[in-house]
């Protein structure tokens, strides 16, 4: 038998033996592709969230689906904006039906505890509205145990471990895309992803408390990131893993 | 003439007069029918963005249009929860089209200026996707040079403010539900509308870093509240509608 | 505790204590921002039947929700066209949805019984869909005793009435867009928004007994209404009022 | 070359000869399925319109597209309710969206002039919806000498011809249902399709001046219809299809 | 009583007498307007399942409701493509949400028993959508035993009648537009429609092995059709009609 | 600069060096999760077109974004019926727009050759339609050369292949569910994905010439295949894997 967390990997008949009880979690990665900078590969969104849900997963002898590849418009002021080359997004409405349609069908098979691990700050709102719809629906087919977590990874990342990283830096995690935080990740994960000597080294942009319509693409640097990932380092990744990993597998033990 | 902000206290006359120049800024205050605890009316998140529009429409020769009544959906972390009762909440799509539909119309009456002014904190990110889907649709119709400034009031809250509101006890905007900021304003704005012998007195919750869904009641405190207004007054509430009004105005004008 | 009939005014805790046995009758107004002539403000069709509905709350002991102040376009021949300043309107499956979602937000608070007051003509049959949408996802959550009436306020003026304030000179409802009828009932309501003096006195336009899309702007009298509104008086609507308020009473009286 | 007035019955060869130049006028006629009483067959709605836009469509030079066969739901005091059995009905949204991708379709082969000729009143409001999407989907493509006449065949029957079918007992259009114009129209078009001896002949019901729903199936008199077609007879059938037949043609010649 | 097996022939009170108990078969067509060349009306794809579905209902005691008479977008390889004058079309979504809901009304009326007959290729994966949106919807409102057969009528064409029309000339059903197949099953139910001297005699084209969008005009030959009709007659209609009749009222007998 | 044919694997920077001329073609593999048999891991459909689409896009000097993660609903005739453990669909709408929302976005950084590679039988109309609906909005926004190749990789396994494989045993593509194609491929592409002790040989089930729906379970062998993959062997695959190759590079070079 697989000794894969990946369902994809897995048979159905394996997966069946799995999930059928109902008491194994399972780990639904939420990502986007989307431009993080001159010197990063485009999915961490994807890649980050995937990686941790295995590593959890393998701990609370969960599963992992595949990630939804592509997310919500990069937003300006979080992400860049979503006039960027290499960007690419869902209309929100699109997204949550996604959402809603593969929770539903993973009702189907008997899962009951979900862990929607989402690496793409605009996502959010819409995967709690796709939650929403797909807890609506199920019950109107009679299912009412059927729970969801639903989390940023970032926000597993304690106070300590910030300051850490970030000595008195930190940009706040609005302005964390392409910075420190995603770029150890991605060198301890996938440093062949990473080229740091192409790290743009600027200080985060000054945004002002709004947004504005159409985007003004002045506003985003030019390399597209909105802070400086000088700083990263595969150690700082290693870090960063161990204490999302630690913290989200003591929460999802604690919330099933 | 009417001198009023209040498109809805014009006549089309009036208002086309004022509008087809293209360079009437015009407010559209989006807010919610949401539990605010025990001690204060359910919709200080139409009120308190509505006069705020006023005050600043009045500064910068602008028009307020109606508010959208009501919002998305409460988050248990932001809002207390969507299970309370009151609380009457719309579908993520349905806020999302009824934004689009609203920005269409106004395009087609000649007004290119808009500020959307957000009193909910859920509704944001189905205002943004409601933007977009209408900026692409205008483009569709030749429209290129209609711009929107999307903003949540409390965003124009400075640090100086809140150390002199809160002292050291600020608990975050997330909690702000209920709490001082919202009451101090309303007491201010609409002093019928609270009932200080009534708040309730506890400290915030302490929530998980993550959701779970379906909520769990238990995790919102009885009152609906997730920070105590017992520090709320007037006064505050003068002080914080006046740096609001203020930063708004300054930034409508840079902005446009 | 608060006295008003209208639910924004209330805490969640005094609502709850009204709605939770399902006995009260809570009144949803709906109705639309939209020129009404040169005479008078825009939004007569949110104001009159909220108007009305206070009223009639306050006999049966009802509620008032906050009105759908957006409604479906404006009709040539019963609002003058949706081409007109102003008139600021939603695509009718925007509205159908938003009354779905408020109906079934109702019903969770443990509303069962609503009245949905319409004051704009145009909005009637997409109101008729979101109460049928509501009606089917609320049998299948297993609510099946949830009941709406729905009504246009102008339904309940009887012959006599109409005999008594028009004469011989009645246009026929069709026609009553910014006449005599809402006229009348804005000034005995709120007279600051109506200006007698710029109504446009001129015959009922001739209309072909079909319409034609795009819309010839041309059909439209200039001033935007559809027939004069020079006869119309305070007194006339207080008439209107009472005889509104009386039929709508005892009508919901009897419904429930 | 055929001579038939239905698209249906042409080849492409034959209809695109017809329609390139745009001059063409092209009747699109909308129905329902519904039951109309236990004396008469369930399509009337389909039938009447299609029989009158066949007729006009020869006098100027015309064609005709297959009926929209499915309607919007039955509304209890003009169709009886969608309770009964055989009203067979579709969401409003469904009904908008074919009407919508219809007219886009005509547009493309090059059709200009539109008539949609209604049969069952609860379409209005959708059909109006549907081609205000088309209109707005074919602007983004260019294309704006797109017109479309609505009209419903109803309005075309005239204060004289009302007096000499019904005398004074003109039950108004609403009571309309199976009763004295559609049978008397069916007994000329489809004879085999009504069976007199079958009538019921009951006075019509008395309704209250607003909706109740869910609906209260003791309001629709037992047989479905709301007035009685007794009085019905091809003599009435042939006079009221002449004077629709040329009130119609009339006006659709004007129109364009 | 009426003996057809058309709905639209019967009154309410007649159908009612035969679905209530739900043992009835009731046969549901689904066409499209389409060119089918130069030989041939519009709408054979209408025309010869409403014509099966009528001789398959008179054996099995089944009855036929209206035919759906527009379908999905034309593709280039089976249907010459969607840029064909004449050729009206539906969204995918659209034809998916007719079907869904003409399905659940059926089940309103107490039918459990459906064959839903396709004539048009490029329907079926929307038809199979709509079935499934109405089967889950249906569920959701406590019917579970609604069944639905769905087929497309060329399927039912056995190896040996192909061998007995085509010889060793059959084009594979993709090319079979406005063919042989087509073209007899027309000459013997509709032979006014069909004009076999306008036959464009040619041989299928040569697609290649993928799909092109925008479609390129020129791989559509100029007739529309995708093989040659020249081979087509009444007998061979007969024969197909025989044929199908009989596969699809014995699988039908099978399935139910 | 990175070698990756990967989209994901480079930066923005690098992609849009590459794209923004708008002569690279841009593949998008298409897939689905969806169980293949108790031999087999669950996503072959998405592995196998990715795989075909990156030594494509090596002749080519193509790239490669993400796969389509998951797709249409399970056929029981063609994917042994959505019933099954581990197969997880979306709705077909929600397929479609994310197929035009992705198109769209790509659309903008310039691509104009789009290659949408299928591996998913049921999928192929869903993306049709989302095709077209991104055509349709592209030229809306004055994008008018956007071209878009989509193929389903079987259709290029030519007959003398089909004969070298099979000899004279092919079942039909319908069959191909987890059989020798699909386990060959993955046993030539993803070894470690299949246990070929677990192969399920049993002869291809027989179906009617119809689908039933719900769907009959005991119509699907247990094993969830539909013909028997004993046959299959990396060798087969390596041959299938060539002729898919050489033929879609051929393809797409002559295509574009």
């Amino acid at each position: 038998m697989s000794q894969s967390v990946f369902v994809a990997d897995l048979t159905w008949v394996e997966y069946n033996a799995r999930v059928s009880s109902g008491k194994t979690i399972v780990f639904l990665p939420v990502g986007a592709l989307e431009q993080h900078g001159p010197h990063m590969a485009m999915n961490p969104d994807v890649l980050i969230p995937t990686a941790i849900s295995a590593r959890v997963a393998e701990r609370v002898d969960g599963l992992v689906v595949p990630a939804i590849s592509y997310g919500y418009k990069s937003q300006q002021k979080s992400g860049g904006g979503n006039h960027m080359p290499g960007t690419t997004s869902l209309d929100g409405h699109t997204l949550t039906l996604t959402v809603r349609d593969i929770l539903k069908e993973l009702a189907r098979h008997g899962v009951r505890r979900i862990v929607m691990m989402n690496g793409h700050f605009e996502n959010s709102m819409f995967l709690v509205e796709g939650v929403d719809l797909a807890i609506r629906e199920l019950r109107w087919d009679g299912i009412t145990d059927f729970n969801v977590v639903l989390l940023s990874y970032w926000n597993f990342v304690l106070n300590d471990t910030i300051k850490a990283i970030y000595s008195d830096d930190f940009p706040g995690w609005d302005f964390e895309h392409g910075g420190v935080l995603e770029t150890s990740l991605m060198l301890e994960l996938h440093p062949q992803l990473v080229q740091m000597e192409k790290v743009a080294d600027h200080p985060p942009p000054q945004f002002p408390p709004y947004d504005f319509f159409p985007i003004k693409p002045e506003w985003t640097p030019p390399s597209g990131t909105l802070s400086s990932a000088k700083a990263a380092s595969a150690e700082k990744g290693r870090l960063l893993l161990q204490v999302c990993v630690d913290g989200i597998a003591e929460a999802v033990s604690r919330a099933f």
